[in-house]
This record gives C-alpha cells, sequence and structure tokens, in this order.
C-alpha cells in the first residue's frame, strides 16, 4: 500500500492545470490524509464558521495522475476504507448557509442565522457531543472527482464529474465510476464526512479529517454522462443541477441509461423505474443540489431473462 | 365495521362544496371500494391513456364527514389494510405525462412520447406482468386529504392538506395526520398504487382499485401546516411545491417543527435533522412536487433526555 | 352604462360554487368598485400587515355571469377604464411575505423582516408619499379571472384562466383574453393596482380601491390554454407557474400558438421569436410566478406576407 | 486606437491560467475582431449544428491584462462600438439546445426537435432573411467576463463576473462594470448577436462575427458582487442562475445594493423597486439563466433628495 501526502499543498478547485503531485496505477492501493472542509481550523466550540472560515472550503488532496486513464473512459474507485483523521469532528451553523436559510444564491432581505459549532468526539463507532447529539460513525467521502477537460471547478460544486455530490452512498464497500476527460484523470479527494442525513440540510455533517484507502482501476472506452455508484445491492447515479428536479431528471435518466447497457428496452426500463428505484435528496445546500437514484440489482439485472 | 359506497358519485375535486356522502364517528372502522386513476376504463393493454383517460383523473370516495373535526383540529387517519379491488392493476406511459417527458407545464416542442399501457395481474401477493416487470404487492394510497376552507383542489394535485401526494409512505400500518378547516373534516381518499417507486417517474405507478380500510380519530386544538406520517419507527413529513427544492424545506420544516413540539430547542433540532433525516421523492409528476422527510422515532424521541 | 355592486359581498375563491351577482350581455359597458387587497383596513401607516391583514386577501368582485359564453369560448374583456377607488393607496413590507424574504413556500429559519406601511396620496395622476416614494398613477388590475370548471382558485393564486396574475398590461386600452369553463364564465376583478414594477417584489404594489369600466364580448368555439392580452401595438401572453423558467415556457409556448394561429410556420415562429419577443417578470411573490412574452403587432402580423 | 488580434488563439474557458495576448492601460481605447459562436464554422444553410458544431462554442478574445486592476477592484468597460465582423450572421435550432425543447440539464425521453440553419445578410441596418425573418440591426455582445481567482468558467456559462449572459443590454452606449479578482483581471469578450429578444428562446440570437471598440477603466478598492451596467438612462443588474426566480433575486438584490449606495435606505429601497423597477429575461437557454433588473436614473438618483 502507498501512501500519498499532500500536506499544504491542498487545492480549492477541481482541474488538470495543477501538477499532479502523484501517479498511481490501475490497482495500486493508495492511502493518505484528507483534511476537514475548514483545513483544520475548528479546535474548539467558540471556532465560529465567520471566524475560521476561510474564503475558500473543502481542501482536495489532488490531483491524482492515474496511468493510463485518457479521455472517454471510466475511472473506477474502489472505496476501500475511511479512517478518521483525528479524534474529532465538528458540525456547524452559518450565517449565510444552508438549506433552511438564504444564501448568496438565494439572498433575502431577512437577518442572518445565528452561528453555532458543535464539536464531536469519536467515541466506540459513535460521534458523540450530548446525549441529544451523538450519532453512529457513518463515513463517507464528500468531495471526489475527476478533472473536465478546460474548466477548474470550484471545490465546494457538484457536477458531472463528481465533486462536492456529499452523496453518503460514495462509502467503504461502494465502488464509484467518474468520466475521464484529461489523460491521467487528474483525481482528487477530500471533505470526507462522519455521518450526513439526506440534504446536509443544517449545511455542515459531521465534518472530519479522513485517512482514505482506495483502489483505482480504468474501464477503457467506456464514457459516462455523471458519476454512478455500484453498492453490493444495488446500482446508484447522481445528478447534479438545480432546480432539484432537473438534478433528479439527470440522476432517473443516467440510470435509466445503464439499464439499457445492460439489456433493457428503453421504455420497460421507464416503466420498471417507475416502481422500483430510490430517488434522495444527497445535498440541498451546494450551489448545485445532487439528487441520488438507486435501483436493487437484483431487479436491474433482470434484462437478460426479459 | 361500516361500508361506505361512493360508486357512480366520484369527485375530482377535494372540497367542503360537495355533500358528504357519509358521517363517521371517531373511532369508527370503515371500509370502502376506491376506483383506479382512470376511474376502471382500462381493461386491455389496447387501453392506451389517449383513448380511456377522461379529462379527470383519480376519481375520490368522499366528502366523508367526521364528527366532531373542527378547523384547526388534526384528523388522524389509521391505515388498517389496503385491499386489491380487482384482480390486476395497471400501468403506462402517456404522451405529455411523466418526470422525462415533456408536459403542460413544462411545455417543450419536441415530438410527444409514444404511449404504452402494461396489465399486471395480482397473484401470490405479487403484481406480475412478465419475468421483467414483476414487482411485489406494496400498496398504499395515492391521493388522501381533507378539506380546504374554501378552495376546490384538483384530486391530481397534491397541497398542505394532502391530495394526490403519491407518498408510499401513505401506507397499512402507518397513520397519517392530516390538517383540519372547515367542520367534519370532509375527507377524501383515492387512486391508490399496489406499487411505486420515488417519484412514479412514468407517470403511473400500478395503478389499482382498493379497498380500503381506516380508522379515524380527531385531536382537538392542534393544528398542522402539513401532513404528517408516523411509522412503527419513524415520524414522517410531507411537503408539496415547486421547484422540489421548496416542497424539500416545506418537509424539513414540518419536520423541525414536530422536533421543537417534542422538546429539541430549535438550532439543536435543526443540527441533529443535518445528521439523521432522509428525505425522499414522492412524485415528480405531478403539478406540485412532494418531498417526504422523516427521522427514526429513537433520534427524535430524545429529546426529553437532552 | 351599468353599475354592478358587491359590497359586503366580496369572494375571496375564483370558482363556479358561488352565485352570480350580476348577469351582462356581451357589449353591454358595466362599472364597478373594487375593493384593495386588504379590504379597505388599512387607514393609517400604523396599520401594519400583522395587525390588518386577515386570513384572506384580494377580495374580488364576482361571479359575473356573461350571457351566451360557453366552456371552450373565449371571453374578451375591454379594459376601458380604472378610476381611484380612494383618494389614497397603500403599499407595505410584510414580515413573511415578499420576493427577497422567506415566505411559507419558501420557509426559511431566517429571523422575519420587519413590518412597513406607506399610505400614498392620489394627486395629479401621482401617487405621493414623500419626494422619493412618488410615483406616476399608471392604474391596472391586479387579479382578473374566469371561473374553471370543477375547482376553486384562491384569490391570491394566479393560474390558466387568469387569477392574481399581477401582470401591468391588464390595463386601460387594452383587451384581456381568458378562456372559458363553464357556462356563463363566471367573471371576476379586484385587486387594483395604481403602479407597479416587473414582479412586484416587495410583495405589495401601490394597492388601491378602484373603479373599473368594463366591456365584455365572446368569441366562440376558441379555446386558449393560457390568458392573453392585446395592446395597440403588441400580442402579449402570460404564464403563471413555479419555477419561473416553467411560467416563461408557457408565456412563450402561448405566443407560439398564437403567432401559428396568425399563419406562421411554427419553427419559423420559434426563430422569430428569440430576436424579437420580449419577457418580463408579472410576480415573484405569489404563490405562483407570472411571467410575460410579448412581441409587436408589426412582427407577428408578417405571417401573410411570408 | 489599438488593434489587438487573437486569430487563431480563442479561449473557451474564462480563467487567469492562460497567458495575457495583450495588455491594455485604463483610458486606452481598444478594437478587436471575435469570431462568433460557431467559430466561423457555419457558411450555408445546410451547416447544419449538428454537422459544424464543436464541443466547444462561444469563442472568446482574451485573456486581456488591464494594467492597474487587482482583486477588489471594478473593472469599467465602456462599449463605444460594434461593427459586423462579417457582411452576414446566422441562427439555429439545434436538436437539443433551446428553451422550448429537451437538453442535457432538462433530460426527457421525447425525441429530439429537427435542426434548422437561417442565414442573414446584412443590409442597411437590417439583417435581412426573408420578408417574415427580417430584424434590425441591435448588436450587443453575448459573452463578456474577468476571470474568477481559481476557477475556469466554460465560455457558456454565466457567471457572477459576466460570461454568457446574453444580456441585450450589453450594447454599444452603455458601460458594464465587473468585479476583478485577479490582478489584471483577465478581460475575455467573444459571441456578438446581431439582434435578440429576452431569453434567446430558440437558443441562437443572430450569431455574428464583430468588431469590438471598447475602453476600460479601473475603480479601485470598489467590489461588486455580480455585473452591473449604465446605459444613459437607467441602472441595470444582470443575476445569473438556476432556477431563474433565484437568478432575479441576485439581480434585485445587486440593484439593492446600487440604491443603498447611492444613499438610499435599504427597505425604502425595496419599497421602491416595488413600483419602478423592471426584469427581463437575459437567457433561459444557458446552463444559468439570467435576469435583469433595471431602473431609471431619475427615480434612483432621488436617494439625495429623500
Amino acid at each position: 500500500m502507498r501512501e500519498i501526502c499532500a500536506e499544504g499543498n491542498y487545492k480549492y478547485v477541481i482541474s488538470a492545470y495543477d501538477e499532479p503531485i502523484a501517479r498511481v496505477k490501475p490497482g495500486e492501493v493508495v492511502t493518505f490524509f484528507t483534511e476537514d472542509a475548514f483545513e483544520g481550523a475548528v479546535k474548539t466550540e467558540e471556532d465560529l464558521p465567520g471566524k475560521v472560515r476561510g474564503p475558500w472550503v473543502n481542501p482536495q488532496v489532488g490531483p491524482i495522475y492515474i496511468e493510463g486513464a485518457a479521455p472517454g473512459d471510466t475511472l473506477v474507485i474502489h472505496i476501500l476504507d475511511i479512517q478518521p483523521g483525528r479524534p474529532y469532528g465538528w458540525s456547524c451553523l452559518g450565517r449565510n448557509f444552508g438549506g433552511l436559510v438564504a444564501n448568496p444564491n438565494t439572498p433575502m432581505l431577512n437577518p442572518p442565522l445565528e452561528e453555532r459549532m458543535w464539536i464531536y468526539q469519536y467515541r466506540d463507532g459513535m460521534m458523540v457531543h450530548d446525549r441529544q447529539l451523538t450519532f453512529p460513525w457513518d463515513p463517507f467521502i464528500g468531495t471526489i472527482a475527476t478533472a473536465p477537460e478546460k474548466e477548474a471547478v470550484r471545490s465546494d460544486y457538484p457536477f458531472c464529474q463528481g465533486g462536492n455530490m456529499d452523496v453518503s452512498d460514495v462509502k467503504p464497500g461502494n465502488i464509484l465510476y467518474l468520466p475521464v476527460s484529461v489523460d491521467g484523470a487528474y483525481f482528487f479527494a477530500g471533505d470526507c464526512h462522519a455521518k450526513q442525513g439526506d440534504g446536509e440540510v443544517c449545511g455542515a455533517a459531521i465534518e472530519i479529517a479522513g485517512r482514505l484507502t482506495l483502489r483505482f482501476e480504468v474501464v477503457k472506452g467506456k464514457a459516462l454522462k455523471n458519476p454512478r455508484i455500484e453498492s453490493p445491492e444495488e446500482l446508484i447515479c447522481v445528478g447534479s443541477e438545480k432546480p432539484m428536479e432537473e438534478a433528479a431528471r439527470i440522476a432517473y435518466m443516467e440510470l435509466l441509461d445503464w439499464m439499457v447497457e445492460l439489456g433493457w428496452d428503453r421504455l420497460r426500463a421507464y416503466q420498471c423505474m417507475s416502481h422500483e428505484v430510490n430517488m434522495y435528496v444527497g445535498n440541498i445546500v451546494n450551489p448545485r443540489y445532487s439528487m441520488v437514484a438507486k435501483i436493487k440489482k437484483s431487479v436491474a439485472y433482470r434484462a437478460g431473462r426479459g
């Protein structure tokens, strides 16, 4: 297993403009430390967002150059493990950020919300603040992406190659598939969460530094339009757009495409999805919302038996 | 148990303008037959929507007058049972209706989709069309509501007193809470579904005639803003609006209010929801979208122990 | 000219459930007094919305039965004149209403806005508060509709048969065309505005009682999907929906249909609109937004010369 | 007057990652040729979009380094002139692009629209196709921006520093104000339009190569959140977001800020805007919609006389 170190060299955009910090071969297992969303600045509950939050959030480890990946391929990321990067995590309310407050994209004349910070200790598989605010350790990667061909995308944006999706299915045991747009894929990850509900509604999950263990593969000549995830039991697709129904449509359509690739007739797959698909909110707080469509493999794999 | 008969007297708006078809006392168990969304017109797969669909859909049984219910109360509906009203159900694709096609509210110049009709037989707890298109019997009530004070709402609209929410948690074993706006509540139900995925994406679930068994209670002097559902394990709230993020906000906020009623500090409840709430799409096809927020009772009931 | 009196009998839903207050023949000129949005409750600037606003707004004069109008016809309303119903008007900020504040459809945890009330005196063709806040008298009808077949629509909602569109082109000198869904059309009007910018962004125009003078005609057998307006120089269509792009699409499509009726090829009309149409915001504050598409007659009438 | 040449070196992202092609001093008048949206590939009406459109559209001239501009400043662009870059322009319908068709951000299962191309000749101040499709020469700059600090934004996206806004007020005689985020501002422009209606609804204006004449100034230490425009008579602000109501809110809020800078009390400015602002659709076809708020200077400048 190989360790990659990004310390002091975090990135705040997903792009191919930066020099790779490491080159990895398909099949190699790598591990690296990722900073939390505020780059480790939160140490006590007095460290309110307005005080410690910098102009940029979600520091990324990357770009990591994946040998052999080329435009039009799919990068396969096996998420093997996420360990706590520090013995604690945090969550907060910001003045102008969150799903139920005015924010720069939904500007309002109402006075802002008050700020709050909560620090959670990692203890026996739980994130513990007090008796009410204690939640199971159920970690996932909040921001994970490959670089676009020409754009540089802020690390707080989700987009068609991943990014700040805040989708809780990007977790150990699952496989993430991302489109490749440049030679070497230029992979980024960061912004781990110890636990998050659907939507990340207050604007923050339990934000943690993490230690990730990943293995990469490349599928040559298979182009995706949007991120896909495979769990042991399900096929999962993510759409990121505004308004939320557009994100949902993108996720439904990506899953429909997947079913057609498995052998389904297009309109029969649409019919099947109407009865069997699940659709949950990844995030309702980022500059684009992420919606997640999933279907049981036991249903999707019926195609061959049609 | 008392039987109510609406045959030949279905309603296509939710309102207090129509005469009650029955008066029911709190605690009474009632049963009634509900027609399917196209009022029984589908008999073969040649009965395409453009041929058999009338100008109105989702025929409703009602209004049922609930003794003792008054404006500002909450109507409690115990959903005891749903049986198939006929030995088959159906689903379809319409030319201008569904989550992934142009429709009157999202008009497009693209040519319309082709129409299709599928008929599913009820057999041993399954709805069976063919090997690919077979789904478990998992029925719920698609349209269920109390009447607004002055409005008459089309039976294909969801709104703050229920209506065509198409939320799969409105199912046997669960309890639905609806606001009461007029004396007697004026309760309506219809449009049962044998099985539906999140969003009812193709525009139709497996549509069935049903036989419902319900028991009503009234909670005096407790006003809700939006529908709430209680399952054995969860608290569930529904928001119906467009765009979808507004529906989600309404559902989140209703659940937040519920937690505050249970004893939570408002901002701590917001924090808690960010880590523990689930949010899924009820429908993405009706004139308003419905979003469903849920939280485990084991989490929500921590308030008293805070 | 005939006077209609609705005093003490205002309606808060647009519907055919209420008894007509008058029957009018096509060609007849009628005049009537309309109350302001808060039914005359505002008398001083201490009459803040939270104090004087009732549960219902936009009191309507109606229904007026138009002889000879039948489902599938178009009701033509010549807006001949609007005079001030009182020597003053008012405008206000409400705690939870307006385009730049949280509201019941966009619920937020932010504290509400403070309330304010301004009273404007009508003086020499101006609405005068002080040197900054003085605006020309440029009146129009905020809420105007025909009744749906079965629904009863709140008088603060715009919809496909008009309603609370808050579109400033519904003004003297222009002609409004509305779909007819019931025998007699069941016409309603109220909620006059002395002056309004695009969007009615603070939630209120300069709200006035008005004295309307209208003349009705009926076009037999011509069904519209949405309201149309004709000014001396322009063809104008209104779409009301959420999100705003859906309202815009509906308005564009209605105008496209109009151009096709004038003889345009459908895709050439689409091309023409891309270069010549105007599209402004009617309202961004009601439960549905209204968008207004307009094109110069000198362009639209080129069809016959194509 | 100085000429800048970008031939063969067009950019498809707005960023500071590219080397400046020229350095310009405040006060200098510069002129340059801009290619049309398809980089000059359209020569006949058989050149349908599916045949000639490359993967990137809206080739940009830039970056142009403006001496003395630094982060936190405002770049002032005096639009002195736009001349036709070729004797013709074109407009088209694409299969999956436009305001009234399914597209990648609003994916639908409907079949795509047919393609069309129209070529317009510039003749005596008109763009002429045939008797129906003839429009006045009324040119503006469709895409114009300064570079973000870290991002690289596709030239078909509008954003808070300009970009592909497609706002017809970016025209000769007006002044555009853009935020500066990097030393030298890194200015870009391209994608001129001979004529466009509100929304650019079919997906294309009359697209032209242009010859621009601009003069730049820098306002030190004045930071804007979004683009502003000054015409001889009006103050104008642009918001770009999805859904469209968010774009409108951003534009309203930017204009409100401008009025407050002029001396208005915040809530009185909100009141004033409700009666005097205009709000039109810039584009309904790009990955973000642009909305344009404007107010007459004669109203906005009343602040000092309040």
